[in-house]
């Protein structure tokens, strides 16, 4: 990882300009208050410019309309995609295994693997499973019988993805995630719970991206699905039937119950929960630990429990703080009052 | 899974009567507002009549009571059952491994296996470790040394079982389950927290369940036990030293800390947790989102945190939603008793 | 496990001093009031005294000022790390691969293996690792690219320890933990998230336990770091570039948001969370379920959420459930404050 480029070379791999020394040698990448002279560091916005005049960083990613730096910059049209790409020139190649098919790979006759696959040691691949072009299946890794896979998919180490299921292309999974496991279902009868058979499987559409040890359970018909470019986080639960619009984020911890519908561009703030059914819109937030108890309309920004229009909830929350007060306005009053009352009856 | 049958056909498959047209073919199962012609639905109660009515599915399930219906119907005694049986006739084979033992699966020459086995690839079963007969075990689970498990137990991929464990007969547990794990526990000694050591284990008794990722710790000493027919869903802990009854539901991301015990059918909902030490009766349901933190007796509903009688609890969450008109009429009245004080104060 | 000890060897082993008779046969452990003949028990507080009286265990560890005992009893100066030797004493072996390289293992050439490794089978290690002397590495068990690994780890199956991550000595992790997996960071342009790329790893100082499907990401850029003697539980979430200081314990299910740094020697209760970019000080102690989303300063106990002082938050929680006297009390008033203007009005 020991990679080393003048910020000219860096202003060229960000797309931005210098301003100041194109020569400078930058080494890594760090935090403004910490960065040393071989790193680049950013910053965003005019008020952090302050921050800026103590940093020893060698260099500066900032927007184009940026005041004077003590460094050399880089003016950067989108910061963010800049950044992006500055990180990206300093990371270190991940593992993957090495290309072809391992031996110690167990691959089913009547599966399919496309054109240059990179798949690991003791990967399982099940019978009439199809897997696309140039994906890359990591160690311990099992995809059940008859699921599909489009290309260039990356899987890490042990993940489950069971039968049945079908993924769009770049889809993502981190370690340890399991895909299309049965939903939780069963009738009460005889004094016991029966399972309810899950004949439905699970989709992930195109650049799904999924977080270590998350679960997306298959569902009871049809098929749990989550949309086009959403992006969920570690540990989270998502549960059978639900059906996830495109382009939304659920932080980590977050918990869907069964036949939850959101719509497209969504986020769910770490730990936040829609109960069973509830439908909720295009581009609504709940934040943080929220818990969505019933439908949650377009564009709303929602929490607290049960989830509410956020700035209700906010007023709520600091009226239960001012409680102690207002139990102690209401005894003085109830002692003001039983005094008028004493005197009122005594006047005539 | 391109299974078909007559109406006639499901009819002794779920083990209900025909009411109209017997020789109609069925294809699949799916939603009263979504089947479509070869579609078979069901619908539980007589509200539903009225979405029958638009419905394009080709046969219907309904409870025998059940008045017309606009196609051929299918009368169930239970229909739960029913519909449980319809399911399975549309169930695809599941993922399972080869009848007998994988060539790469690593067995300790001293464990015993019984009849029937299919343990599938990189499967690690440790010394004096007995399987029962028709266990089906999936690729890279791991059982350890002295653990013991019933007849017809399906493991799924991944799973891993530690040492002195005990399973009962149809143990079901889903991948990147973890079982046997060591309690959290530690005492504080000189600046450091140092380990207590776990001598107890595991026991899943007949039927239990356990879903994927979920983490059920061994005891301290005797075990942590699933009671018989208890189901347990994705992402949960169970802490060391439960005692969780027969015939329990525990739903997704649920939480049980150290030593809870719980009577026989309690339904924990989703996220539900109980507070370490906490003695939970038969037949308590905790909603979604409850926290117990005290004991709870036999037949409570409870909800909140802390979890308290659920209507109990519904009254205090509406009072809180009036809060603000609460203060604003405080606010008042102190204005009113202000106005009498002045006029009683002025009267004389 | 068939164990068996004199009381007298028992105290030898615990470091304590026998009172009564040395020589009678103990094969195990149990609570106090489970405790048979052959049993040992202990009890720590003078208050426990009367559960004794009733007990049958075979022997009692208690501390040196402990009263008299029905049974035996071995005097501790600490009773609780004489308890932790008790438990090891009937701890049966645990699973641990044989001595040497499994040769299923997938090892790298580029690799470094220290001394006296128990390496298991189907264990990936990828280019560049180093392993220390003395490590422990159970069955598929995945380690990246480039991590680095210290003395006497023991790494339990199915863990996936990903590229360029650091481990300190004695560091201790459950099956299916997942370490240095990207953290969840995107930016948003043109209609969709892209991933902001982390070139950061993950760094365990000695001593760290890291707990069943337990999830720690690696961070944008610098280390996600987990304090020397810090002890993780299960499911629990440690965002990218958090810092978790020293000796602290994090309980089930807790989950620290990005950029979280902890001081010292604090306690998260179960579930408990801090929301991103908190900072919190040295020996804080979260209560469970306490969600914190402001800085806290060394020394505080908080619970509740927003996490605030306990004793305070204990104060409005009795509140809230006063809510229903308070509306009855400010109705009832508004009634006579109503006779009051009414004879008021009424009295000229």
């Amino acid at each position: 990882m020991n990679r080393k480029y003048t910020v000219g070379q860096l202003a060229d791999i960000v797309g931005g300009k210098v301003r100041g020394d194109a020569a400078v040698f930058i080494c890594g990448v760090a935090d403004v208050s910490e960065a040393g002279p071989t790193d680049a560091t950013w910053v965003n916005r005019e008020k952090y410019a302050e921050k800026l005049k103590s940093s020893r960083a060698g260099a500066v990613l900032i927007p184009t309309n940026f005041g004077e730096t003590p460094m050399p910059a880089i003016l950067c049209e989108k910061i963010e995609p800049s950044v992006a790409k500055l990180l990206d020139a300093f990371l270190s190649p991940v593992s993957r295994p090495d290309a072809g098919i391992h031996p110690s790979a167990v691959i089913h006759p009547s599966a399919r693997i496309g054109k240059n696959p990179s798949i690991g040691p003791n990967v399982v691949i099940d019978a009439e499973a199809r897997i696309g072009a140039s994906c890359v299946i990591h160690a311990g890794t099992f995809i059940g019988r008859g699921t599909i896979i489009g290309d260039d998919c990356f899987l890490w180490p042990n993940v489950v993805i069971r039968d049945g299921c079908r993924l769009g292309h770049r889809v993502n999974i981190h370690p340890n995630a399991v895909i299309g496991s049965d939903g939780f279902g069963y009738y009460f009868d005889e004094g016991r719970h029966n399972k309810i058979p899950h004949i439905g499987g699970v989709i992930l559409e195109d650049d799904v991206e999924i977080g270590a040890c998350t679960c997306v359970d298959r569902s009871k018909f049809g098929h749990t699905v989550v949309g086009a470019g959403t992006k969920i986080d570690n540990l989270v639960q998502v549960a059978h039937n639900v059906h996830i619009g495109r382009h939304c984020v659920l932080v980590g911890q977050t918990g869907l119950a069964g036949s939850v519908r959101t719509g497209d561009y969504c986020v769910f703030g770490g730990r936040a929960c829609a109960l069973d059914n509830i439908a909720i819109g295009d581009r609504v937030t709940l934040a943080a630990l929220s818990i969505a108890d019933k439908d949650i309309p377009d564009g709303l920004m929602v929490s607290g429990f049960p989830a509410r229009d956020h700035r209700e909830e906010l007023r709520e929350r600091a009226l239960v703080r001012r409680l102690p007060k207002l139990a102690e306005q209401l005894k003085e009053l109830i002692h003001r009052v039983e005094q008028l009352e004493t005197s009122t009856h005594n006047h005539p």
